[in-house]
């Protein structure tokens, strides 16, 4: 898989932001191109483009304004397919080209629901940074990080696991002058098992949690759930209520985060469903067919949606952590996946008076069986579950992690394997720490001198130690306690 | 105006509901017609149909069968125009017909943005009853409804003000089994100028409230008049409380009465949002582009709005007040144009296991420039207001009451005036209560005794101690009143 490449090797050619050919969607369908009316709205001054301020910033960074010109052109893309699913994106990798219309030749297709691509290597990571009009995260802007914060780069950050950003300098920006910042990150709650995968966005926004201490918020969508599966209000509530211990167990700070179910928090904020309703007002039908592909035939609940992951963008929505103040910004970490909900809450954010959502993206977790195919929640042996046992972890790797080796040890040992493809060290970028273990890994394998099993055996010994300790904290997580994670109150922060 | 010849006279013909001929609009939009997969699930077995108890019931009654019929068909039928506005239409009588498709010929057009008719008559409401597929409102409902309760009924029920239902008989029914029911009505809080017309459910409410002691929740739509209004969220929901003080004037109990805006109520109910959700789970956008003719320019917030107005029909939307019980059932006193969207709750209702909501159906209050001409609330001379002073109640209806008198005194005298036209006598017929009276205006008018200054007077001397009653009990209604009617409690019966 062509990004795991990059994961370690900073390799790319940035010029690439100036010189790639516009390789959108020849069948797209536009945000505003059918739109009339209400949609006239959307061309306004409020309109989703850099503010002076900002536009300054970034020309000072190479290839910063033609990814401006590229998120305004990403926003106006329109995304395919019959459904839509959010904050579930790490665990899906969809490889087959036979849902809904396929992109331009040569295009991968991401959306909250698809992913997808023609090329045996996987996402063309850099190509889809062009194409949403978000930025590359450079290394300035880990350099940067780690001075503002004082802090080493996560390993998600060095290896470019979160590889694209929209207004990251923004925040630094902000951060520095003392103006404080929030995190929003979230999960559809689908079911009661989360696996490793899932587990992506909370380990890294538990790390910006740590180093920048701000506040969090943490959506778990089960109303979206309902809407898009066939389970009861009260199945997708109690998801959402065991995923939370699964998230709280990740090691967050019960005095700086709110967990929320919208089901709960919907009738217990006298914030959120007011800014819904905003978000709601200043999107029309067009633009969620646009952006999500939506259709007649699409449940109402479906089509008003987005604007309900979209309002935890705005500090408002949570008057008790924020007292009321409108002004504070968000910083979001989530899979790429997801950023089509962000586009569209970063282009109705200056007209109803918010500021945009900064962005951070990451790229997909791949299932056992290869990059190329896809996770499913109903086959256990596509990835490693957070309640497997050491057995069932040593076995799944054994048996189903797509390997990279040669047929034959021979063979290995004379013409190596191939790490580009191979599912174990993949996952070992994600969850080996050290990277000079990590370096000396691939160089191993690749040369032959490591053999699969070695390999496996490797990754079976970082992923034991790490879910057993996930379970023992989950244990840990009481009732009581994700109660208290999930009671709107105010946060150890002066708003 | 022809339902005010029904109105003094029931003299209609029942049979009419067996011999209409077929007079659906040929270009009407059917529910389904373009839908597929979810819309399926509305042909499933929990579809709008009579019980057979309720057929059973039903077909004691002349015509009853063939209103069942035309339910069906009703809900089939499609609704035209880019808006719509909720709990508004008493105040609304639209006969132009430039604002969407037209009915087809001779048919007059209803629904809740659009009223018109292509007769000089006005609306016919017997047709409509039909088109509908609602229930005529008939002497034997009227007299059952005096035996029930062993109160006369109230004069807008036998003067055919409130003239259709469904489903009424099914209350009555349960009512004599000791089984409880409670009444949901609303308003869509545009501005604080409220008129006379808006008081009409309200003061009918009110008598069905102290008739059959039951809860009343009174919705207060001060989301939907964001999304329509060019209006911020916080004029609206102050609209919304000042317009709450006026219903309060109306006589309502706090112990037995819940007041509620939208956008309070989401944030503050743990049922609220949930049958929100149920609804929008199960309405298409193909079912709310049909019923109420929304466009793919229409924002999400407008297309999802239907399933907020559709839930206070389920009473677990009101868990303080029903103690979480789910079945009882919602009376539903309302004008005729807001039926389109509890044919859609009652479509969706027993789909997630909730009973159908019962109707009430009223006419409209026709504006002082005649039947046929719309109310405007940026004219103040279109209605009498309930801030008009006695003065200019008396100047509004002596100057702008149009007159179904002859032009000069000698010929009125000779001719006589024509009730049915005049807008003086059509008010007389909603706030005049003595039936003996109103009988003898009607027959002096029209044989030409009474000439159209003196009818004016009538009208002057019943409206301004009405208003000046308004206006004193409205002063009395403090910030603190309504914040206790608006306040979600347990009310004073037990469920």
């Amino acid at each position: 898989m062509d990004h795991n490449v990059n994961v370690v090797y900073r390799s790319l050619n940035f010029s690439a932001l100036d010189s790639v050919e516009d390789d959108r969607l020849p069948g797209r369908r536009s945000w505003e191109r059918d739109a009339d009316g209400p949609v006239r709205e959307a061309g306004g001054p409020g309109r989703e483009s850099p503010s002076p301020e900002n536009r300054k910033g970034r020309e000072s960074r190479r290839g910063r304004r033609t990814a401006d010109a590229a998120e305004a052109e990403g926003r106006l893309q329109g995304a395919h397919g019959s459904g839509v699913q959010s904050w579930m994106s790490a665990r899906r990798q969809r490889p087959t080209q036979d849902n809904g219309p396929s992109a331009g030749e040569g295009d991968d297709m991401v959306d909250p629901w698809n992913v997808s691509t023609s090329s045996a290597k996987g996402v063309d990571y850099d190509k889809l940074i062009v194409r949403f009009g978000s930025s590359k995260i450079d290394q300035e802007l880990v350099d940067r990080i780690e001075r503002v914060t004082g802090q080493k780069p996560h390993h998600f950050l060095r290896r470019g696991i979160f590889f694209s950003h929209r207004d990251m300098h923004q925040i630094l920006d902000a951060f520095e002058n003392k103006k404080s910042f929030y995190l929003y990150t979230g999960r559809g709650p689908s079911s009661e098992a989360m696996h490793v995968g899932h587990l992506i966005p909370f380990i890294f926004t538990k790390w910006l949690q740590d180093v920048f201490d701000v506040p969090l918020v943490i959506q778990l969508t089960d109303d979206e759930k309902y809407l898009w599966k066939d389970l009861s209000l009260e199945e997708c509530h109690r998801y959402a209520v065991e995923n939370a211990k699964d998230i709280v167990a990740c090691g967050f700070d019960v005095n700086k985060t709110f967990i929320f179910s919208d089901l709960d928090y919907m009738g217990m904020s006298p914030g959120f469903y007011r800014n819904v309703v905003k978000v709601q007002k200043h999107v029309t039908f067009n633009q969620v067919k646009g952006i999500f592909g939506f259709t007649d035939s699409d449940c109402i609940g479906k089509i008003s949606f987005p604007a309900i992951q979209a309002a935890p963008s705005f500090s408002t929505s949570f008057p008790q952590i924020f007292s009321g103040r409108k002004d504070v910004q968000c910083l979001i970490p989530c899979a790429i996946d997801q950023d089509p909900y962000f586009r569209m809450t970063r282009d109705v954010a200056p007209r109803i008076g918010f500021p945009k959502p900064a962005l951070l993206h990451s790229t997909f977790f791949p299932a056992l069986q290869g990059a190329q195919t896809k996770m499913s929640a109903s086959d256990p042996n596509s990835s490693i579950f957070l309640t497997d046992t050491a057995k069932q972890i040593k076995n799944k790797i054994n048996k189903h992690a797509f390997s990279g080796g040669k047929d034959t040890v021979e063979e290995h040992r004379r013409c190596g394997g191939n790490t580009d493809v191979d599912v174990s060290f993949m996952y070992l970028t994600f969850f080996l720490e050290d990277d000079e273990q990590l370096e000396k890994i691939r160089q191993d394998y690749s040369s032959g001198a490591l053999l699969t099993g070695e390999l496996k055996k490797r990754l079976i010994e970082t992923l034991q130690p790490m879910i057993t300790a996930h379970q023992e904290k989950r244990k840990q997580v009481t009732e009581e306690t994700v109660r208290q994670f999930m009671t709107p109150r105010r946060l150890d922060f002066d708003f």
